[in-house]
C-alpha cells in the first residue's frame, strides 16, 4: 500500500464553505484547476474557471457586479454559467466569449464543486450531512488550512488514531499505548471505512469533563467514517456509565461532531476544510470556540508530520512500506478508493 | 492571437539608463544572458558576459579598475572588449583568455545592447529619442521594474487602454466606459503601430489642471507608438481649445512624454523600463517628481494584473483567446512584431 | 579542467562534530540522502536513513528513547543498526521492519559516515587528525555552513591561495601581488595534494603579532593538505627568524590548525565543516573565540563568491575554461579526485 494516490476528477468536493462567501470572490485551485467561486446575480455559488477568455487574466482580480463577475483588466462580465454578458467597447457577443463553468451545489452550509466529466456529476451522491444546517442543535465552526501532501495522506492520518500518542503528545496526546492497544471495530462500507472505538466505563478526559457535568466514570466512543475519495466524519463522545451508551448515543452527554475533508489542489497538495460542531451545551459560544481552537491545534500539529512525510515519500514513491496491525483501517481507504476509481474508468 | 511570443536576439535593447552607471557595474540578465555593464578605461559604456573566463565567477562580484573590469575571485582584469589585460601571478596572458563581450550604444541617455549575430547590429536601426537628451526642455525621471511575465504582455498592456477603467480604477481610471469608447485611429507603421486618441473639447483631467493653467475645456490627446520588438513611445497631453491643437501640437499645453520599454530576461520575464518627461513648467522639478510617482503607482498595478495573466497562460500556452474590438492594436503589434522574427530568420 | 564534479559514494564524509550529538537527533541530506544522526542505546553514535518505513515519515521528528529512536508518527522505535525494537499495538516484529543503517565511526571528536557500498567501508582510510583530541594541546572550535554550490568548489577555493587578495580585501586579504606571486610547491600526495608556501624573514601580519609576542621578524608558512575526496587540512604560522623554522616548525611561535571539509549535500550543494584549533597560547579561550571568528567572517565571504559561481558554471557546465599558472594545486586536485574516481569503478 502507497500513501500517495493519484486524482480522481468525477467525485464531489469542498470548495468552501457557504459562510465564507457572500459578495467577495473565493479564488482555489482543486484538481490542479485554477477556479474562480463567487454569487452570481441570483445570489446562487456559482464556479468558474479562473482565467479570463480575452487576455487569460485571472477573474479573481476582478469584483462582483450587478450582472455577475467583472475581469478586472478589460471590464468583461460573465454570468453563473460562464457566458459573457457584456464586452466594453462592443455590442455584439460572440458566443465563443464565455469561460469554463463548474457545476456547484450549495447545501447543508457546504459549497460541492464538480471537475470532473460534466454527465456523470450526479447530485444525490452528495453526501448528506445535517448536523451543521441547524445550529441551535450543533453549533459549529469551520476553517481550512493548506497542507503541502497528497491528499490521502490527510486520510491515512485520521484514520490511523495511534498516531495521537504521538504527535498529539503535548496536546491531546494521553498515553500512547492506550491508543495502540484500544479496541476497535473496522468495518467496510459501500463506498468507505466505518472505524468505531469504545473505551467503556472510563474517567472522562479533562476536554470532557471540563464541558460537561458527569456523574462519575463514561462510556466514551470514536467514530471516524470515511467516505471516499475525500472525506471523513467523526463523532466522538461520552455519556455517563449504565445508560446503555453502545445502544443508543443520542442522549446527554459530550457529543462532537467533525466533518474533514481533504480537497487536492495538486497531486502533492491539498485544502484541509474542517467543520467542527457539537451538540451539548449548544446554548454556550465559548464552547464551541474552545472545541475549534483545540481541535485546529492538534491539525497543525498533524500538517507539520504530513508535509514532511510527503517529502520523504516523493523521494522514492514506489518503494514499499511496512504495513503494520493498526493499519487495519487506512489499508481498507485506500481498498475503497482503488475501488472508486476503478468504478470511474468502467463508466 | 497569443500573448507569449518568442525571445528575438537580432535586436537593440535598453540595458541601461546612463544615469545608472558611473563607477560602478551593473548586473542584468537579458535574453537568458547573464551581462554585466560598466565604463571601460575611456569612460565607454561596455558589456560583458557576466562569467569570468578563468573558474566561471560573475564579473559583477569584482569592481572598476583603472584598465577595466578586475574579477573579484582572482582578480584578472578586463577591458571593454572583452580582452584579459591582467593575469596576477603570469605575464603572459593567451589569446583565449576574454569573455564575450555584447556591442553597446550610448546614445541619448539610453544604454542600448545587442545580444544576437554581432554582424548584423546595425546602429542606424536605434530609435532616435531627442527628448531627453535636453533636460531643459524636457526634464525627465528614469526607473525600471522586473516583471514576471512574457515582454509582449507588457506591450499588449500600454497597446490596450481600455484596461485603464479597470486596473487604475483607483489611481487614473475614471469612468471605464469612456475609455472602452472613445475614437482611435490605428496605423501600422513600418516596424510597428502608432495609436492615437483624441479627446476634443472636453474638461481637463485633475493631474493636467493642477501642473497647467488652462482657460476652460482643451483637445487632449494620447499617443503610443509601438516599435519592435520591445518599445512604446508615449505623447500625451492637452491643449486650450480653439488653437487647433490637432494640426499643430507644439503649444503651449499639459505635454508628457514616456518612454516604456520591454527588455526580456527571459521568456517569462522582462525589465520594465521607463523614462518620463514633460515640456511644460520645466524649471519645476517637483512636477518631474510627481508626474514619475503618478505614473509608477500605475505600473506597479498593470505588473500585479500582468504576472497573475503570465501565471494563467503558462497553464496552457496554446489554448486560443478571444478577440475583442479594442484589441486592434495589440494585434497589429503581434503582426509587427511576427513580421520582425520572419525577417530575421530571412536573414 | 571542470569545476562540478560527481558525487563519489564509496568514501568516508563527515556527518557531524561529536559537540553536536548529545540526546538530540540531527536531520542532514548527505550525498542525496536524508539521515538522522542520534546516539543509539550505548551512546554509540549511529545514523540511519531518515525515514520510517512504515509509512515515510522522517525520523528526525522522533525522538530518542532507552531503546534507540522512537518515531513521531506512530511511535515504532528502532535501534542504532537501524532495526525495528518495537511495534506499538502489536508484539511479534517482522524482519522487514527496518531501517537502513549507514557505517559511523565517532573518531578524534569527528563522526564519520559512508554511504556507498558498504563491504568497501574501510575504518583504517579515515584521516588521523590527533589535534582536536587533546584540547590542552590544540584548542579548537568547530562549526559548519552550507553552501549552494558543488563540493569541488569549496576545494578549489581552499587550494589557490590568490584569493585571498581579492575576496578578502576587507579582512584578512593585504596585498593581492604578494599572494599571486608567492613562492609554493605543490606536491601530489597518495590521495590528495600538499601545497605549501613560505614566506622568509618577513614582518608577523597584525593577526600574528596581536596574539604571540615575536622579537621582529618571522619565517611564515601556509601548508594546505587536500585529502580526496572532501578534505583540507591547513597548518598555518610563524616562528622567529633564526630558529631554522623550514627544518622544524615544532617549535614556540604562532600555530593554528584548520580541519576544512566539503559533504555533499547534492551535486549543487554542500556542508561545509570546519574545525578551527591553535597551539600557541592553548591557556586562553577568547584566542580560540577570536581566531574562531576571524576565519568564519572569510569562510563567509567565500561563501558568497562560490555560490554565484556555481549558478554561473549550471548554465552552461560544459564550456571550457580557462587554466592558468596559479591553478597548479587546484588542477592536481581534481586530478587526485578523478583518480579516485576511477579506483572506486574498477573495485
Amino acid at each position: 500500500m502507497n500513501s500517495i494516490e493519484p486524482l480522481i476528477y468525477n467525485a464531489w468536493y469542498i470548495a468552501a464553505w457557504s459562510d465564507e462567501l457572500a459578495n467577495n470572490l473565493i479564488g482555489r485551485t482543486i484538481l490542479n484547476k485554477p477556479v474562480v467561486i463567487f454569487r452570481d446575480a441570483d445570489g446562487k455559488a456559482a464556479a468558474l474557471e479562473d482565467r479570463c477568455c480575452h487576455r487569460g487574466a485571472p477573474l479573481t482580480h476582478g469584483k462582483r457586479v450587478k450582472e455577475g463577475l467583472e475581469c478586472g483588466y478589460h471590464g468583461l462580465v460573465f454570468n453563473g454559467v460562464g457566458k459573457c454578458v457584456e464586452i466594453p467597447g462592443q455590442k455584439d457577443i460572440p458566443n465563443q466569449a464565455c469561460v469554463i463553468s463548474y457545476p456547484v451545489v450549495e447545501r447543508q452550509h457546504f459549497i460541492w464543486i464538480w471537475l470532473g466529466d460534466r454527465s456523470k456529476a450526479d447530485e444525490t451522491e452528495i453526501i448528506d450531512y445535517p448536523f451543521f444546517s441547524e445550529p441551535e442543535k450543533c453549533p459549529s465552526r469551520k476553517g481550512f488550512m493548506e497542507i503541502k501532501a497528497n491528499y490521502m495522506m490527510g486520510i491515512d492520518n485520521l484514520m490511523d488514531l495511534t498516531h495521537v500518542g504521538y504527535v498529539h503528545n503535548n496536546t491531546i496526546g494521553g498515553d500512547p499505548k492506550a491508543h495502540s492497544n484500544a479496541d476497535m471495530t473496522v468495518t467496510s462500507t459501500k463506498n468507505g471505512v466505518l472505524m468505531e472505538r469504545w473505551l467503556l466505563d472510563c474517567k472522562p478526559p479533562p476536554t470532557f469533563s471540563r464541558s460537561v457535568q458527569f456523574h462519575g466514570n463514561i462510556d466514551r466512543w470514536q467514530e471516524f467514517e470515511y467516505v471516499a475519495p475525500s472525506t471523513v466524519i467523526q463523532w466522538s463522545g461520552g455519556i455517563d456509565i449504565g445508560k446503555n451508551a453502545q445502544e443508543n448515543r443520542n442522549q446527554e452527554g459530550f457529543h462532537f461532531r467533525i466533518v474533514h475533508s481533504v480537497t487536492p489542489k495538486t497531486e502533492g497538495s491539498y485544502y484541509y476544510f474542517f467543520g467542527i460542531g457539537h451538540q451539548h451545551r449548544v446554548d454556550n459560544p465559548q464552547v464551541t470556540e474552545d472545541l475549534y481552537q483545540e481541535n485546529v491545534a492538534t491539525f497543525i500539529e498533524d500538517g507539520a508530520i504530513i508535509e514532511t512525510q510527503q517529502e520523504r515519500l516523493e523521494l522514492s514513491p514506489d518503494r514499499p512500506l511496512l504495513t503494520i496491525r493498526n493499519d487495519e483501517a487506512v489499508i481498507r481507504c485506500h481498498t475503497a478508493l482503488q475501488r472508486m476509481i476503478k468504478k470511474n474508468n468502467m463508466h
